[in-house]
């Protein structure tokens, strides 16, 4: 397999958001010549059939993995363990594993000790997405102009890693290598943090009593609206987020909260200069980012 | 000034976001025969001459009362006192102040003390804006399908709240009326403690050291990029409703406090159960809201 050549069968594990947009490009690109996808429920896989995503819809991941050049994993995080152990058997030597999970050491530290040698593990992860989830939800053009870190451990063959570079490219990111602890700080501040804060909100929410909950829902202003938004984001793959990438959450969480009573107690205290010097410097943040 | 007819002078006190998009809607509607706005700052003048918004740009807020038969109130809610005590004794008898402020009881303690009962004050509050501020982000349109809370007091003609209701209807609002206690806790909720919490979040970034927060900034994912939407939103308006809605937002605060470290046990604990369940039962809550 050559990197100007294009790769001969792709086959997706898991059919979400991410990997379902990653079919949509990489099929409109030509990327490869044959393509399977594999998903565990019978509902999801009638759906891929209809979208008509990929050429061959499996239900059992071992057939669907058979002679794969590159195997891409795009199901939750805690899920990678029983998947890999189930398929690892019935995949060809020199075949390529990577995934597009938003946690890297733990993911890398489980898979390490199932895949061998003769097979190369590229973990990567796509910063992007919307809070929908499911095949349907997909949509080319996703990945545009957005960044995709790979965090490959120093065995990795070169050429392995650049095919896997390249394919990012070819979907519009732009690519950057690092280290996967730094990766999984970097990711709770930015990611993590955000939604598990955003999810215990509008759990608060959910838990007040129904007449001024009714209202709240009423009333939704732009604050608690992009809140909501956040937090219906998938609850498996979050769920496994939070718990797989548990040390880089409680670190930074620890971090929001001190400065969150801070913040509290500026309030208590009526001093506006905090305040006002705080949101200040947010804005500037803002100008940044967009 | 009857109801079916138009009301003479209108007169805008302060021209950020909230009052230059009702003046721009009002005009289209010809609502009023002659309208001022009053500005503080020169260049802000200067911008609403050059948008053509008013009439009339007056840099002396008593000039711009007098004779005004409605006057709307648009300026952080911590300087109502100040402008009040200002132009209150240039205020005809029988004229209506309004204003579009986020917090209401301490608001209303306030002013009652400075307006004579021959001048009504209806407060009210469209529930409507974005993160930007100044006349030249106000934009026709905005209040299209929002809601728009008024807390009149008792005492409060019937006739002089329809007309304030009639203004937020023209404008595409719909209007409740409520207890203005009780606003302040709603608005706490769906409002107040989003931004406190999203100012906190980005501030927490804002202190990181220059590499990780240069990263973090970099790879921006859908979380923090909304956080730092509502945290780049005007800091003198926000600074004034946490310290005058301080009682609610510190309520509601510690009750958000106690949900995240319940929250931060389960991931702590590995609780997966727990975490599916809040995350299942927050996606809830968004379906109820678009």
């Amino acid at each position: 397999m050559k990197l100007n050549n294009k790769i001969n069968k792709i086959v997706f594990i898991g059919m979400g958001l991410i990997n379902s947009s990653l079919a949509r490009d990489l099929k409109k690109y030509n990327f490869y010549n044959t393509s399977t996808a594999y998903s565990r429920r019978a509902s999801t896989r009638e759906k891929i059939k209809n979208l008509n995503l990929v050429d061959i819809v499996e239900s059992d991941c071992k057939k669907a993995v058979i002679d794969a050049d590159l195997i891409i994993i795009g199901v939750p995080v805690d899920s990678y363990e029983v998947i890999l152990k189930k398929i690892i058997k019935y995949i060809k030597t020199g075949a390529i594993i990577t995934d597009v999970g938003s946690v890297k050491k733990e993911v890398i530290k489980r898979a390490s000790k199932i895949i061998p040698k003769n097979i190369s593990f590229v973990p990567g992860h796509p910063i992007a997405g919307t809070e929908k989830s499911g095949p349907e939800s997909g949509f080319s053009g996703l990945f545009k102009n957005g960044w995709c870190i790979l965090t490959p451990g120093n065995n990795i063959n070169k050429k392995d890693i650049k095919l896997i570079k390249i394919m990012w490219e070819k979907v519009g990111m732009k690519v950057d290598i690092m280290d996967a602890d730094h990766h999984d700080l970097v990711l709770a501040i930015t990611s993590h943090i955000p939604h598990i804060i955003a999810y215990s909100i509008v759990g608060t929410i959910a838990d007040l009593e129904f007449s001024i909950k009714k209202e709240v829902i009423k009333y939704a202003a732009s604050g608690f609206r992009d809140f909501t938004r956040i937090a219906a984001s998938d609850p498996t793959m979050w769920r496994d987020i939070a718990l797989l990438n548990k040390v880089s959450i409680i670190k930074a969480l620890e971090l929001f909260k001190k400065d969150l009573n801070a913040l509290e107690q500026a309030i208590q205290s009526d001093d506006g200069e905090f305040l006002f010097n705080l949101f200040s410097k947010t804005r500037k943040i803002r100008k940044d980012i967009t």
